[in-house]
């Protein structure tokens, strides 16, 4: 549970201190409408495991430069993995005192990690180029920093560097990181570039390194790494406002060439630096508070596409100058919602939500538009923004349904690179889990199926709906992948043959029905009969007899041995039986139905939010930790995300509307534990927007939204058509939870269900709030 | 010294077969030209140090497909060199009796080697995918073969593969390699794809491997080594002509990757493999004496780049066709010269000589004119042709020179490949010793400068002077690279502070000379004035006391302990103070002066080609074989190649003649062992086309030869121009050796010089020979 007590005072500081900031600003910049920046606090979520980052970033910016805090390594030197890697995703952790350093890229609220490239740390004194312990045993380049010195906001992040007396400040643009160091006076400041550093790792990832020290401001290069991204290349161009007067590396793997290449010396001065694992320094004199700014260009292509890059997006040194364009780009993002909410910390928790649903997918290509494709061939986007980062497993539930009300253009260009992404794989597949050219096959269905049908269902976007329909197709038949070609043979995912059997039938159901709609609005009626079969096959894994979803064999038996509670081994991946079992979207009624009807489901949901469930239960999971459990429901991780609304197919809404609430209090908050678990690249924060604005997409490929219980007293949606839907609470507190009636324009909604089209009218959506059931 | 007694009843064989196809084809396609391919024995140099390959290539082509003999490893299992590692440096021995596979790249004649990309290996029976041996001790895929069923011949290579009872043809345009496989019966047959082997190596210079199969005949993919070339990258794109049933690869590393990709099978039929060292196999049904046919194409850009490769040059399946094409653009460039020799073996080795002048250096672009720079970036050659594999170090002292006689255009275009490389270099570099996008430091001095003085002087080329003499300029003044920075400082290289420092103090003053050359055709009388100071810093290392060459310390004194015979660690690379010391083309006349006058220098010379080398110090340098030497001049070696026409300068040109027409005939020759040292990159064979056509530039940068003594009756030089010169040897038999007089079209040559621009009027170049020394 949320713990609201930690850290109030600091944040008061720290927003006090923005605060100052916001108002000389909102003379100059944004005088018309409120800084909603004012309320993102980048910090919250980055305690434990929300796996969000507190850097700088521009909203979808591939640049997203962060603290990396002092972790060692994934496995402990016996080999054993260390249990407190995973909070590490995003490369910092609240708890933590010491900075290593600032990296590059970083994955906002994963469930896994790949990222932390190009790290710099700034230093002063003796030349240390180990960022955590020299082979001696002394103290590595890491610096220490004080939570009193930190400050974090949209597109900008500050820390003092005690150990150095360096004062840090990061800002960004899309494909630049901006930094600024104000050092002391030394005539030993050193700016260290490691190239070794990979979040969850100091050593084990890279497969290539390569710099060029263009002259004595301008250093050149890339980095390949062969982690979850199997083949992922990233080339950077670095330029400083100073020019450096002598630089190095050193080389810490022991590749061996061959050939004479080292007949000179060439660690030191040399401009040509090559290897698995480097480490390059760039040395200075400055005076006492002396700025040297860094501006770090990243291109998926080549060094010569960061240099465009860089050209194109900073063309100055004027370091507050981005940071104030940046937080103007945020403020555009932020203010397409303008929420009235009962509290200042609801308000807080609102926009860094929002600011949460802003950073990925990220952009993936130069300026030019030229991206590298999942073939590690260069294409040109034509007609389109590339983007990368696709979590689709989490992320189809509501965050791209949310991108259809808040980002319809970015979530037209995501699917268009999702049809890219198809055009350019070997399998003819769109993606599944892919960042950074490469599909890392993570997790389970073909959900960017789902982004599709939802964005056709809701009319977004100018993609080609035949070629979408066909990638779709092509998608759910590749018989190799994860179970599809059993699943299509026999009705199902056998669990002798395939691991997360249930699971993955489920959702393979859920997609085809997806494909369905598709096939419907394109107008091709034998795609639609096929998949509008396949989407039953749900049916083949419930066994009446017990009233579960429950792994068959592939002789058409189901398995004996079954733990409806065990989220291991059960057919079920990250949940169990019990919650991830309540997985038919495409048809709730069929299952509220099939399980016994609407007072067994009821109860059957009650029972799942208050039944106490077994510590062994939980301690199996990292995706699943206490912080995010309500009884057996699981709010820290994604397949029950629909749960609390099926109450509203149960003839009772009213459980929905009390049970948001509910969630909405106690697994979010404005502080840094203010996320119960991994944000999953927004998909947590895209909850909570839903769930604040009153409906949410339980069926993302369906128009139809459930209605729940807002949280806001008012919120003002600026649509992309120009049109503003206004969402009334009347009678809004923190107990009255209660929906008596809502209407839109005028028109009652009786059946708990908005549709997508009516919010685009515009208009007024009114709840009436109050602190009974409607009777 | 050569063993002629070896292998005749062999070639005998290979010939006879070869000059039956040869009637056939000149009816076709050749009816009025002879067929100069039939004197062309890939074979020649394959048996120890001549380091050519016997595979089929294109004239300069990027893809050289030879056979690999069974080597195994460059370090034994205690960590110690093997010896016998040097012999393979294009992947073939002659005294092997065992093929492992086909490789698409090697270097022919190198120093060093690196490539053996993608070796293909076709199989019968149980798969077997360890190349020598496997886990269990069993054999590996290599098979045997006999001379006896192996073809050769200029873009053909064609062996039995006993083992599998499989014909295995090779022939290449370009850029694709193309394979013809004929299969006995088999429901088991393979083609093993390798991306572990390389020359040299087994299993430890890979960086990343990549393959997809792109359907069921199309597989594409690329290479990544940190070898010689620190940064490789080779990409392919292979196709079949025949469906494979079924694939898959293992990969041999044991790199584990994070996340979950591995949650499906993906090493049998799974189309996306990676890894640092992996091995595919495509699995076929045959008939007997059924041929499968594989097209692959090369590319230093992308895959991408390698399918327009080989869609643009083999758009066919007919190997025969390619075959003869092939045939016919070698033919071309052997035409160039037409010789006639006193004897067939003389005739076999001036076309094999003229065969192995145009192998390297190599195409390095796509069809397209993309490439991949130094810089890693991809360009577009702009008004030239990229080339890469400069072995400058080797290459400027005859092959270029020859390049501006038979290759003009082409010697161009490699200048022109310099100069990019120079701009794409972050040191403003031109080449040392540079391949595949790298500079691999190989050797020492900055030769580009000969080469392109060469070319100024010569009036060849369409190239910018001004940006030549730039980039020259700038090569000769990185302060860095490789003791530059101390010749400049103390106007020699210290021995204290850089080794072969007499070497890299002669060869910098030459290089100097060259660029002082070019800034007087430029018009930069300052840029003139500054190298013809820097090409006298020769001076600054002779030792009057002793007559000799000799490391010179920091403090101005002589190193006390000095052996002028030992090659090894005496201030000289490959060489010692007797031979390598003779080394100032720029201005013999003045090095014979101060090495005590003509007759004295005379002595010296004959003392140098008869005295009595101990064996000590022989065996300490694998480029210093006994095959290559002459009493202590090293014909094997490169930097005495100008030693045998230095007699010219001394007064007895008598003694230049017959000593280089006893070199042609002792060190070259018609069988496996004709080459007595590495052929490096066809410097060695360019030596005799010069010799051979009876003279040798001996200053490449100075529009003037020194005469020699031919060897050939009679040949006619086709030039560019469209002017031939007729060279002819009067009188000319194996004892006629001395030149008695010398006339090019009725004028009279008096000072054993020939310039270039006689040469390029065409005309007759008429040599009087005699048994007896001109009196």
């Amino acid at each position: 549970m949320l713990k609201k007590l930690a850290f109030f005072i600091l944040l008061t500081m720290v927003f006090n201190c923005k605060n100052e900031n916001v108002s000389k600003e909102n003379l100059t910049h944004n005088s018309s409408k409120e800084d909603y920046t004012q309320y993102v606090n980048p910090f919250i979520g980055t305690s434990k495991m929300g796996h969000v980052f507190p850097g700088a970033t521009a909203p979808f910016g591939m640049v997203q430069l962060s603290p990396q805090t002092n972790f060692e390594v994934m496995h402990k030197e016996d080999g054993s993995y260390n249990s407190e890697t995973y909070e590490y995703c995003a490369g910092y952790q609240y708890r933590d005192s010491t900075i290593i350093g600032f990296a590059h890229t970083n994955f906002s609220g994963t469930g896994h990690s790949d990222l932390g490239d190009f790290l710099v740390m700034p230093t002063t004194g003796d030349l240390v180029l180990d960022p955590l312990e020299t082979y001696d045993g002394d103290k590595g380049f890491y610096s220490t920093f004080s939570h009193d010195n930190e400050e974090a906001s949209a597109g900008y992040y500050k820390v003092d560097l005690d150990t150095y007396n360096i004062k840090a400040e990061l800002t960004a643009s899309e494909r630049v990181g901006f930094h600024q160091y104000t050092f002391p006076k030394s005539d030993n400041a050193h700016v260290i570039l490691d190239m070794v550093y990979n979040v969850y790792h100091h050593d084990n990832k890279n497969v290539w390194t390569f710099i060029r020290v263009e002259n004595d401001t301008l250093v050149t290069g890339y980095r390949q790494t062969k982690g979850w991204a199997r083949t992922k290349k990233v080339f950077f161009a670095m330029q400083f406002s100073k020019p450096f007067k002598s630089y190095g590396h050193k080389k810490y793997d022991e590749i061996k060439y061959d050939g004479f290449y080292k007949r000179f010396k060439q660690d030191e001065n040399f401009p040509e630096m090559a290897g698995k694992d480097i480490r390059a320094y760039f040395n200075f004199d400055t005076k006492e508070d002396e700025k040297i700014n860094i501006k770090f260009a990243l291109s998926p292509v080549s060094t010569a596409g960061a240099m465009k890059n860089l050209k194109a997006e900073i063309p100055h040194w004027d370091f507050n100058k981005i940071k104030e364009e940046t937080k103007e780009k945020w403020n555009k993002e932020l203010s397409k919602i303008e929420a009235e909410t009962l509290t200042e910390d609801d308000k807080i928790t609102f926009y860094t939500a929002m600011y949460h649903t802003n950073l990925s997918p990220i952009l993936y290509e130069d300026v030019d538009g030229q991206y590298r494709g999942l073939d590690q061939n260069i294409h040109q986007s034509d007609g389109f923004t590339n983007y990368t980062i696709f979590s689709l497993w989490d992320t189809y539930r509501a965050l791209h349904p949310l991108f259809n009300i808040t980002q319809p253009k970015r979530n037209n260009d995501m699917i268009k690179s999702m049809l890219a992404h198809h055009d350019e794989s070997v399998h003819n597949m769109l993606p599944i889990w892919s960042h950074y050219a490469n599909e890392n096959w993570c997790m389970i269905g073909y959900h960017a199926t789902s982004v599709i049908a939802d964005a056709m269902a809701k009319n977004v976007g100018d993609f080609n709906y035949e070629r979408a329909l066909l990638a779709s197709v092509n998608t759910a038949n590749v018989s190799y992948f994860d179970g599809l070609g059993d699943y299509i043979d026999y009705k199902y995912v056998p669990d002798d043959l395939s691991h997360s059997s249930v699971s993955k039938t489920l959702e393979y159901a859920y997609n085809d029905w997806c494909i369905a709609q598709m096939a419907k609005q394109v107008g091709d009626a034998s795609a639609e009969k096929e998949f509008m079969k396949r989407s039953e096959y749900y049916n083949n894994v419930y066994d009446p007899k017990i009233g579960y979803m429950r792994p068959k064999l592939s002789d058409g038996t189901f398995r004996k041995n079954f733990d409806p509670m065990d989220t291991h081994g059960q057919g079920f991946i990250e949940g169990n039986a019990w919650n991830y079992g309540l997985y038919v979207p495409q048809n709730i009624d069929k299952m509220v139905t099939m399980m016994g009807g609407k007072e067994r489901f009821t109860q059957r949901l009650d029972s799942l939010f208050t039944m106490n469930i077994d510590e062994k239960y939980i301690a199996k999971h990292e995706d699943i930790t206490r912080d995010g459990i309500i009884g057996n429901y699981v709010h820290g991780n994604e397949p029950g995300h629909h749960i609390p609304y099926l109450y509203n197919w149960t003839g009772h809404p009213e459980k929905t509307q009390s049970r948001v609430r509910m969630i909405m209090d106690t697994m979010y908050g404005s502080t840094v534990e203010g996320l119960c678990g991994n944000d999953d690249a927004g998909q947590m924060s895209a909850w909570y927007i839903f769930s604040s604005l009153g409906f949410y997409p339980v069926t993302p490929g369906s128009p139809d939204y459930a209605l729940g219980s807002p949280l806001v007293k008012e919120a003002k949606i600026h649509l992309d058509n120009g049109k503003t839907l206004t969402i009334k609470a009347n009678n809004q507190s923190k107990e009255n939870v209660y929906v008596q009636s809502v209407s839109i324009n005028g028109k009652k909604l009786e059946n708990n269900l908005l549709s997508h089209q009516d919010i685009m009218k515009g208009g007024e959506l009114i709840f009436e709030m109050s602190n009974q059931p409607k009777q």
